[in-house]
């Protein structure tokens, strides 16, 4: 069976990785059974066979494949007959833009929204790692990072429009199916509310309703975890 | 023969919407004889028949389609058989994703840097309404929005991450080949050489590269007009 290995709160079933989630969602969307395997920000000697230190990290046999994108194009192409997560080359290429996005939009943008809260869900062994990388990466506490955040989570919403014109028009962002597209800009959203209450989103956000969709996929997978956010 | 109402300046060969320009690709990419109308700003009455004000504005026989995005549909739509501008529905979708990441990042933020020098650039007749309407909507003299360009402009070329992210993988947005997502990025920089000397962007950008691919696509479309940065 293939293995993901997939970031782990103290609890075993929080698992919150913007990166794991979809990766999560596409061995879902394929069809193809997996076991999830916790793992924790320290626990480097664990995929140390990969030749890096980060999760996701996906076994398939003899093949081991890290970034959410790499296995992404990996499952698409090694099971082609199964649902596609890119719909074609065109597909795939801008569904490669929209990780890119995600990454730089969402994920920076809703990091600085909810950093202190992923503290308080880590396993205890993994908070001094946890603090000092990123208290170092951002120049101050954890604490001070989401500070503001109040008044700042309206430029996050705001930034979010290229979503939202999309979601005008279809259910999903890649049309009237999930596909990788969705898949990779749910991670953030399914990310916070793994480790934070703060609301991220308004009720009636045109984003919420969507992210609402992605939840209920694959008989609710994303709510068949711990979550803070319902 | 497909009429496109195209925006220009007081001269005849300088094009430079950045919403016209995609569908002019569109109409290359797809093979299909056309011929781009000169329209300027105060010209309303000239295009009144499609019920709007904006162009672009594409006449193909009966039909009449207005907005950049609705006219790429109408195209593919209208002409499956010639190359497509999408790929597919996934393409499709996230198509329109890049259209609306396009205005909301690329195009919202050029504008600051070179609001000012289109002003030089367009017809005397148009002059009046250009700098009352736009410095109404940014609350400022066009001179004022543009002046501390210089250091802005390392933001704008920051913002544009994701378009660098997929083109470190293929030479185009869309994969080997351009598509719309190209077309349509590809607006706002035919649109700041066409009115303007600033440099947006560094030429050890791969986005500058790329930029250069899609200037000379379809037989340098995008060098056979007035433009000011070559």
């Amino acid at each position: 069976m293939i293995r993901l290995y997939d970031l782990a709160g103290a609890r075993d079933d929080c698992r919150f990785s913007p990166n794991c989630w979809p990766v999560r969602m596409a061995l879902l969307h394929k069809g193809l059974p997996f076991e999830a395997l916790p793992w924790r920000f320290t626990e480097k000697d664990a995929i140390a066979f990969s030749g890096q230190g980060l999760v996701p990290v996906l076994v398939d046999g003899e093949r081991t494949v890290f970034d959410k994108w790499k296995i992404a194009e990996y499952l698409e192409d090694a099971y082609p007959d199964r649902p596609s997560l890119f719909g074609g080359e065109i597909g795939r290429a801008l569904a490669h833009f929209v990780t890119a996005w995600t990454q730089a939009a969402v994920g920076a943008g809703a990091i600085r929204l909810i950093l202190s809260d992923i503290f308080n869900v880590i396993h205890e062994k993994d908070k001094a790692y946890f603090r000092q990388s990123r208290e170092k990466r951002f120049g101050m506490t954890l604490e001070d990072v989401t500070r503001d955040r109040d008044s700042r989570v309206e430029e996050f919403r705001k930034s979010l429009q290229p979503l939202r014109a999309v979601l005008a028009r279809s259910p999903y962002l890649s049309g009237d199916s999930p596909a990788w597209a969705d898949h990779v800009a749910f991670g953030p959203f399914q990310w916070a509310r793994s480790v934070s209450r703060f609301p991220l989103l308004k009720p009636d956000d045109p984003v919420f309703a969507w992210r609402g969709r992605m939840i209920r996929l694959f008989d609710n997978a994303a709510d068949r975890v711990h979550v803070l956010e319902t």
